[in-house]
Formats: structure tokens, sequence, C-alpha cells
């Protein structure tokens, strides 16, 4: 199998394949709050112009564990208006489909519902925004599934070992194993490949005439030792991997070179994080399979949100700033602008030429100020672009190079992050409660409430937004309250406690808010 | 029009009448966890055996406002389940569906939509737990619209005046002229009824020729003098009120003096709340409507749990209870046991009969303990019942009559609150948050943060667990908190603060697990 121009025919699978969509990102953003959903309209426009079989995602479709009323609402309404509909599917599914799909209520694939009139089914992983959780196990996919909109799979249920049993696709004489695995921690993955705990089934018969398609969620690039998935650990007979997680475009087939498949990384279709991975163009895919032989056609989003990051080192234009001279401060904030400016005009060719293409653009500078100079107000700094910008409160964002980096003292001071409100740094809230929990462990040898820890458990609920946590939190300051009440206390202890209280209190306002 | 017999035939509506379902209500005991799922499919089970045309709900499908995933994802599989099959409904809709369904993304009735194959069409208008709130006015019943499997009606979008248009169904020669109204706040329907700002649209033609059928869920009994909308509010030309909101089973159609239409109050289907209205048998209503005949069959609903509730007055019973007797409580608590015992008699006598009814009882003892008695530890006394009843922590409820209550402050302390915890009396959390913000209100002379109020927020967080609810609950105790930081502070009113601080603390808590 190679990237051999096949013709499209009866026995061509026509497949569009996308990844974390993240539904309901910045729903409330009154700039940016709609971009997910117009996105995912574009998607399934896609699929259904091109006729697609199906339709592949790798997870994270949306963006909230617990997506919002608003979002669930709108994902259903494009889901009915895009997939469902006369156009008969033209692949059979030869696997034993209550072992596909058996933790769903209804293990079959729902275009073959007799109730359902699906002309584009639509095969979901899940990713680690809309992993299952809780009691019940579930996750907002299964609400999809059970509304006979989505077909779950690829999801295991036990933590130790895991054997992937493929969904079996036939179209005329192609044959695809359709392998998924959805999100799991990547450390215990991780154990669990370097255990041999993990097994991908293969078909009994004629082995060798599937074309094997695997598709899953995880960390591609190396986060820590074990904190990522090598591609070598995935199966060699695999023919293409399409990875997930990852928000960079890199969907064009790229064979790794140890083993004989391909990996096609989708990318997302909404920029999260203002890195330099998120600026790359984004795309979805069209991919042909006739036989053993695959074409990966791209298609360019046309709704998605430009995004346009810029670096700038104070310390390389010595004939510009010199930290000595008392209006540095401000020939910086103007030299500033001047890029901005010029990534504006950039974002606006762009656009001119797409329709498409939301009117404000994402835009970031980051600015590395080590050498003595001094951060500028972002606040004034974002008012001027307010109207222009997508994301007025977060362009500049001001950095130290690890190795120019001033030696001082790091160990953070809870008071000192009272006092200083976010508006002179870019501190994300994220940060902050990081932070917190950093000084609060080493400075109050804190018995953490929870076997998981509170780091992890407010981590979690920056990501996923869980009312659980919230309670967590609580019980936390409320044990840690009473327990400095309880005792004897200085003065100085006292108004730690006040100032403690007062922050804790921010960042629930801060955490409600995000 | 009358409760003559009439006997089913190709011109006879069969339709399956219920209310107050409260999908998700308590979800997380581990008694009464299933309570609602189990009688919400008993419920539509009924309907399909019965072969109704349609399912005409009431309001309150859900319990929440926003239900949880696994509450919206047993809702769907239950209605996917039981409403989608191959056998055809019989009737046709003769409105304007664009204008019936206007709000919906999907402004038609679901049975007519070419891509679901829906058997029994449900029809169902809002209540005050799942009303559309938020940016989008979407409610959980709107989800469920959205996926196809409910027909969301009677939703009014303007807040002063209402004209209602009724979707005009037809089986054979039997026409309806279907009239819903969803929740509104009770003062605000009131008062436009008073004004004539309440309009019901009828058919042009053969306008006596119609069976006229208005669902509602508001207060029918008066809570104060415009919290509830009296019967002859109602337009007379309607032949049947379908009254949901009230829980108690009254689902005989009653005539009401003044007008010429029947009300029937068909109730919950579930216990919500320790009354003696909620002690009634529940039932479901099978209405079969022929011409401006109508009959209305009831279903005793076999799988709600039995709720037994009695009252003891301790002061009618001098020659047992002397309250000058040291040992009076213990006598009170082994009498209180006698009583107790004699219901979990009774109940279990009344299950034994009924194979699909939950084994553990909910038991209320009301014990009016006026007359110098003092209350004893409830906490000990549900120990004893844990096994035996659904209801442990809230099998006693010591009340004090009006009448005879000894004149005591009733300034509520704030310390007393703390200090006391939940164990002595069955203070409930909405009580808690009631008491706290009068009090707080009264002593402190708080700006209130929002237009609405404090207490309403907190009331609304309690009501339907909203997180901008918690938002402001934090910002509220986070600027009250301040405030007292930064003036000068006598050691009361640090205590005072403190103890202030512990029982917010408590409060987010105790929501949280709500």
């Amino acid at each position: 199998h190679t990237h051999v121009d096949c013709q499209d025919d009866e026995d061509t699978f026509k497949i569009l394949v996308a990844t974390d969509i993240h539904l309901g990102y910045l729903e409330k953003d009154p700039v940016r709050g709609n971009d997910t959903f117009v996105t995912f309209n574009e998607i399934l426009d896609h699929a259904q112009k091109n006729e697609v079989d199906f339709v592949l995602l790798g997870g994270d479709l949306f963006h909230e564990n617990k997506p919002s009323r608003k979002t669930v609402h709108s994902c259903l309404e494009s889901l009915r208006k895009y997939c469902m509909g006369d156009r008969p599917v033209q692949f059979e599914i030869l696997s034993d489909q209550a072992v596909n799909f058996h933790y769903s209520k209804f293990p079959w694939v729902n275009y073959q519902d007799e109730n359902l009139n699906i002309s584009i089914p639509v095969f979901s992983i899940h990713g680690n925004h809309d992993d299952p959780t809780g009691a019940d196990a579930l996750c907002a996919l299964d609400i999809l599934s059970c509304a006979g909109l989505v077909n779950h799979f690829g999801r295991s249920t036990s933590v130790e070992k895991i054997a992937i049993s493929p969904i079996l696709l036939r179209k005329g004489r192609t044959k695809i194993a359709l392998y998924g695995l959805g999100s799991i921690p990547d450390e215990r993955l991780y154990r669990m490949f370097v255990n041999k705990q993990v097994t991908m089934l293969r078909p009994k018969e004629d082995e060798d005439s599937w074309f094997n398609l695997f598709v899953i969620h995880q960390n591609r690039s190396k986060h820590g030792a074990t904190n990522y998935i090598p591609e070598q650990f995935l199966d060699d007979f695999i023919d293409l991997v399409v990875w997930g997680h990852e928000h960079e475009c890199k969907i064009t087939p790229f064979q790794n070179e140890q083993q004989r498949f391909y990996i096609s990384q989708p990318g997302s279709s909404v920029v999260t994080s203002l890195s330099p991975g998120e600026a790359v163009k984004k795309h979805i895919g069209l991919l042909h399979v006739k036989g053993k032989k695959m074409k990966m056609e791209k298609i360019a989003l046309e709704t998605v949100r430009t995004f346009h990051i810029e670096d700038v080192v104070l310390a390389d234009h010595p004939d510009l700033f010199n930290p000595d001279n008392p209006n540095v401060t401000q020939a910086i904030q103007a030299f500033c602008m001047e890029k901005v400016e010029l990534m504006l005009d950039n974002a606006e060719r762009e656009r001119l030429g797409n329709p498409h293409q939301p009117e404000k653009p994402i835009i970031r500078l980051r600015v590395d100020y080590a050498g003595g100079f001094e951060p500028f107000s972002i606040y004034r700094f974002s008012q001027k672009y307010m109207h222009r910008v997508a994301n007025p409160k977060d362009i500049i964002h001001f950095f130290r190079h690890r190795g120019q980096k001033e030696k001082k003292d790091i160990d953070l001071n809870f008071g000192k992050l009272v006092s200083r409100p976010t508006e002179a740094m870019t501190l994300r809230v994220e940060d902050l409660v990081k932070q917190y929990f950093q000084t609060a462990e080493k400075k109050v040898q804190l018995s953490l409430l929870t076997e998981r820890g509170m780091g992890e458990a407010v981590q979690e609920f920056v990501d996923k937004e869980e009312k659980d946590a919230i309670e967590e939190l609580v019980k936390f300051q409320l044990e840690k309250t009473q327990r400095f009440l309880k005792e004897r206390r200085t003065e100085a202890e006292e108004e730690k406690i006040d100032e403690e209280v007062i922050f804790f209190l921010q960042l629930i306002c801060a955490l409600c808010k995000e």
C-alpha cells in the first residue's frame, strides 16, 4: 500500500477524517463563541458534499467533559441535519456489532437501526476532554450514541489490559479493519504497552487482505519519559494511524521509519492554545481506500478563525532598547504595536480571499523581556485592539527565556499573588492554581484530602468544570480554615488565613468564569 | 361532553396523560436513585401496551433544569426504546406546525420526519423545574426535541402577552385542539390573566366541533394572593384541563363549578416531598376522546415507591407523656418507634400484592412536640431503620403547632446554626440557606450584589444546580469578607466573620452534595 492514486469506484471507501473539534470551546465569548459550531457544520457539509461513506472522528468532539445544553443541542442539530437522509450507506459491517459497541444501550451501528434514516454514519472515539467519567462511566458521546446519531467505539473497560476488536467494514472488494482506542492517561497506556497488555485482534480469514486503520487520541510528542505513546509501540500490521489529540495539522500521511505504517495527524479544527502549532493552517482529510491503497486528500477549512503568532526578543535589539533609558517601556510598547499592526495587515490580506473566514483574527506577540526590561501594562494595550482582534486580552505574552532569566526567589509568595492582580501579568488561572497548591503544599505540609491530591483535582476542574472538583476544593479550604481557627493564632497567621480565604474565593470566582 | 363511555374505534383518540415525572430526582441516592427512571419506563410501557395515539406530558419531565448526563442518557434510552417503531401513527395534524413548534430547529412533529420512525409521539410542555434558561433560552426538553424524540410545545416567548395557538389534531371524525402553556412564574401569569393578556386562539372553522384540551403547569392551590392560577381564569370553551405541577393525584376529571370545563390533575409519578398529598396513590391516565365525549381511565403505577405519613401530637397524650418526667424523651422515642413499626407493617402488606413495588417504603412520622417536650436525636433513630426504610435520615419530623408554639426569639443566630449541625433538627439545606440570608440581610444591611437578590440566587441554585449561582454566592461572600477585613475589627467581629466563612464553606459543600 502506498499513496498511489486510485480512481473512486464501487470498491473505494471515502472517509472524512477529522479530530479535536472541541465543540463549545469559549462558547460564552461574544466574538469566538460560535466558532466551533460553525466549523463543525462546515466539516459535516464537506462530508455530505463529498458523499463520503462515513465520518471518522479522533476524539475531543466536545471541549468539556460535561458540555453545556447549548453545545449538546447544537451538536445534535448539526448531526440530524447533515447525517440523516435517504442516501443509502454503501458498506456493510462484518464484525460482531454486539462486541464493537458492547457498552451501548443500542449495540449496533446507527445506519442499520430500522427506526433511524442515517445517510452518513459517524464513528468516533472519545478524547481526553470528553472521556467517560462518573459512577455510570458515560461520556458526552454516549448521549449522541443513545440518540442514534454517532457510533461511539474504541472504548476499553479494563484499566490493566486492552484487547482492541476492530469493526470490520466491506465495500465492494475493499475491506477495512477499523481499530479505535479512546483516550487513556498516557502514562497508564505507556505502561500497558510496555507490559504487553495491549493487543490488537485481527480477523481470522485473509488476514492480509484488510486495510488496517487505527484511530487513537494520545500525546504523540514526548511530554516526559512515559507521558506519550511512542509510534513504534503500535503494531506494524497497521496501514494507517489517524492520530488525534495533537492540535497541529500534519494530516498528510507520514511513514514511520521503523514500522511500515503511515501516520496522519489531522490536528484540531479550532485554536485552543496560543502556541505555534495551532497557527498552522487547519485541514480535514478525505481518505480514499481501495484494496490496500489509500489516498489522503486535504480539505482546507474555511471557517476557522486564523491565528497569527510572532516572537520578539528585546535583548536582540540593543540599538532600539536600552534598559537604562527611562522611556524604554514606551519604546517597547510602540515597537509591539507596530508588530501587531503588521500581523493584522497580513491577517486581513489572507481573509480577503475567503468570505467564510471570521473577521477578527487571533493574534499573539510573545515578548522575551530578559535583559533588565520591564513588561508594560497589557490592559491598556488590549484596549486598543478590542475591536480588531478576537483575543484582545491575551495578545501580548511576556516571558523570559530560561537561559537568560535572572536568578530570583521563585518560591511563590501567597500574599504577592493576592496583591498583584492578573492585570500586570498574563498569568492564567491554571498557573495561579498550580502555584497556589505548590506553595501551599510546601508551606503547610497539608495532608491532602483526596488520594489524587488537591492540585490534580483543581487541574481537572479547570479542564472539565466538574462540580465534584468544586466540592473537593471547598472541603479542602473548609478543613484548613477550621484547623487554623481551632489553634491559637498569632496575628501574622491570622492575616495569612484571611488572605488565603480571599484568594480562595477569588479562585473559585475565576474558575466559575472559565 | 360528559363522561359517557365511548367504545374505542377509528374515531377515538387514546392519549396517555402523565406529569411531573421528575427524572433524575435523588439520582445519587443508593436506594431511590433509579426510581424515576424505572417509573418512566413503566409509563411508556403502558403507552405502548395500550397502543395510545400519543403521550401528553404536563411538565417537569426532568427534576433538574440541567439534568445530569446519566439522566439525559436514560431518558433518551427510554424514549428510543418505547416510542420508536413501525406501528403507524393514526392521527394527522391540521394546524401550521411552523407556528406550533416555531422555536424548534426542526419545526414539525417528530412522527412526520422522514428520517425518524416514531410510533408514539410524545407532546410535552415544560415545567418549572425544566424551564428554558440561559442566553439561548433552551430547556432540557429541547435536547429531546432536537434528537427528534419529543415534541416540545406550548412555549411562549413574550413575557407580557401570550397567544396560545393550538395544535389541531384529527383522527377519523374526532378533532382535538391541543393547547399548551409551559410553566411561567405564577405571579407573572396571574397578572397577565388579570390584564387580559392571555388569549387562546380558536380554529376558524366549526369552532364548536373541537374537543379543546389544555395542558398547564402552575400552582393550582392558593400560595398567596396572586401566586397561583385560579381555575376561573381559564376560558370556558375548554373541555378538559390537564393540570401539571401539583403532585397530589386527582386524576379523575372534576368539573369546575363556575365554568363548564373539567380538570384532571394527574399528580407526580414520584414522591419529591414528604407531605400528605404525595402519599395518595400515584396514577397516570388513559384518556379516550371521541367527538366531544371523553373518558379518563386511571392506571395505577406499580413501580412507585410507597409513601406513608402519620402525625403524632404529644400534648394529646397527657396519660403517656409528662414533660416533667426525666425519662419522657425515651418514652416518646419508644412511642415513635412503635408507630413506625406499624407503618412498616402496613407498607409491607401493601407491597406483597405487587412484585414491581420497591422493597423499602418512604416513611414519615411528624411529631408535634409543643407543650414543653424536647426532640430526641434523629440520628440514632435513623440508624435503626437504615435497612428497612428508603429515607432513614428524615423519618421523623419534629414541629410545633403554630397555636401552641412558645414565644421565642426567632431571629436566627448565625453561630447557633453553625454550632448545631443538622443532626438534631431536620433542617433542610434550603431552609438553612433561607435563614442565613434572612439573618444576614437584617444584620449587615447588605447591598445585594444582583438585581434579583442573593437569597433568590441561592434558591435558584438549590433548585437548579446552576454554576452561575455558585459564582454569585462566592462573589457575595468574597466582597463581604473583603469589606470586613478592610475595616478595623473588634475581636467579636473577627469571630463572626470566621464563623461566617466556615458556614459559607459548609453551605457550598452541602449545595454541591445536593
